[in-house]
């Protein structure tokens, strides 16, 4: 059991850590694969005080080192779902499940926009980890949608236990070295079939009947994340002390909206941290 | 007449000034002589992403001088008024008046007590610039209330004026070089004496008639510095895009509230600057 998780691996997340490893806590960065987004492309950041005329990618090295220095220890994998405990949170991650007290979003503003039917049937035939839900298909027809090269290792996994995993991916860079079991389709997934359960996959191409769906990206949108939490406008509705209107649940950053800036983000990455602790310390 | 005039010196105003540059918008930081505040004596800052391990002090320096690169330009002298206009805002610095198209408020949290009666008789006998106002006391008797070194060049100003200076102050350090014509007193003002004009000034020993009151002081309360803006818990009220109630005018840094920390305020900043630019953009 941790007691601060943050999920991301941007300003807003590597401010947080470094704030709550100042105030003694227990510390885990769950970086996910598409972390320090666009800033990663940034060829030079002008205003950000302290740092003059550095590379977007310097600026997230600088960070994250930083980070670990002061002792937060960071892993690497996409946070799929934040499930409410009596404890605290359960965060399923990349290939294990994480306790933390207290949880910070700071997953910046890239958000997939879900397919249709995918929220109405999320536990009813959708899943987002073949690892932890594999068995319930077992002898079964399932479809994997691939949108992120996790979603190989898993669908090989899948492939142990299912009759047949149908592999449907619009990117062909994402359909390599598959086994004899998996049927690949390079086609465009369109919506999730089934009223109160999974019956199959629409693409723009096809019908596919299958009994379950696993569905791989490198970001989640915040509602798939945790169902729970309020929106406005696409994004995560923070209190000036970046709480969520979940108790311990704080986010920071980008996922909070514009402006989208490393600043603005530090800023909010250090509120979010002072708060967690202070709620934490009751 | 400026772009966005910024009221501070410490990391949210030089955000702020840094932020309004890069969006090219001709910038006047007023940075006031108690500017830096509690950071001028941090003996070392660790939780500023970016910087490892430095002082308060180096910190406010790089600052500074990285707004000055990117083309702010500082001026020091403690803003004692903010009137609203219609072009946006007059500002009464030192020694001079600033026109300024939008304001951004960064003053900090140390807040002077005002006096009894203070802000109930201001611009009624009570004001805190002997420049401005000291032609309507010529032949009369007036105090000065010293609590800052620029009480000094203002009391000799006055006392070129009126017909007597009654100069009372706290501090015996403030109370040297001053000509014949002032009366020094080191005693504590307690209240302002009078029900729609000043009648005179109460201190801890004694009472003193006059007609006009000067009040000199590092830093100002909010309210005086603008009477219209709301305040929540002595902090400036703002929004999450750092606005205030009044158009054109935003807030940043610990004048907004808790917590009091450098990457707190460098957001608060840098929301402030792009809502600001965004305001003069239409």
């Amino acid at each position: 059991m941790v007691d601060i998780a943050i999920i991301g691996g941007g300003p807003a997340a590597f401010s947080a850590a470094i704030t709550a490893r100042q105030r003694n806590k227990a510390v885990l960065v769950c970086k996910s694969f598409a972390a320090g987004g666009w800033l990663h492309k940034a060829e030079r950041v002008d205003n950000y005080p302290g740092l003059i005329g550095v590379r977007g990618a310097e600026i997230l090295d600088l960070f994250e080192r930083q980070s670990a220095g002061m002792g937060a220890r960071i892993q690497s994998g996409t946070v799929r779902q934040i499930l409410k405990t009596e404890q605290g949170f359960m965060l399923l991650a990349q290939d294990e499940v994480v306790e933390a007290k207290a949880v910070i979003i700071a997953t910046g503003a890239a958000q997939p926009k879900t397919l249709e039917n995918e929220d109405a049937l999320l536990g009813k035939g959708v899943s987002y980890c073949g690892t932890c839900d594999g068995m319930f298909y077992k002898g079964k027809r399932v479809a994997v949608l691939a949108y992120s090269v996790h979603a190989l290792p898993e669908t090989r996994f899948l492939a142990s236990l299912a009759e047949e995993v149908v592999y449907i991916t619009p990117n062909s860079e994402l359909a390599r070295g598959l086994d004899d079991k998996v049927t690949v389709l390079q086609e465009t997934p369109v919506k999730i079939i089934g009223q109160n359960r999974v019956e199959g996959v629409a693409t723009d191409q096809s019908e596919i009947p299958v009994s379950g769906v696993f569905i791989f990206r490198d970001a989640m949108a915040y509602h798939t994340l945790i169902p729970d939490v309020y929106t406005e406008n696409r994004f995560i509705k923070v209190s000036r002390h970046m709480e969520t209107n979940v108790d311990g649940l704080y986010a920071a950053g980008d996922c909070t909206g514009r402006p989208f800036q490393v600043a603005k983000a530090v800023g909010e990455g250090n509120v979010a941290a002072v708060s967690a602790s202070d709620y934490l310390d009751g």
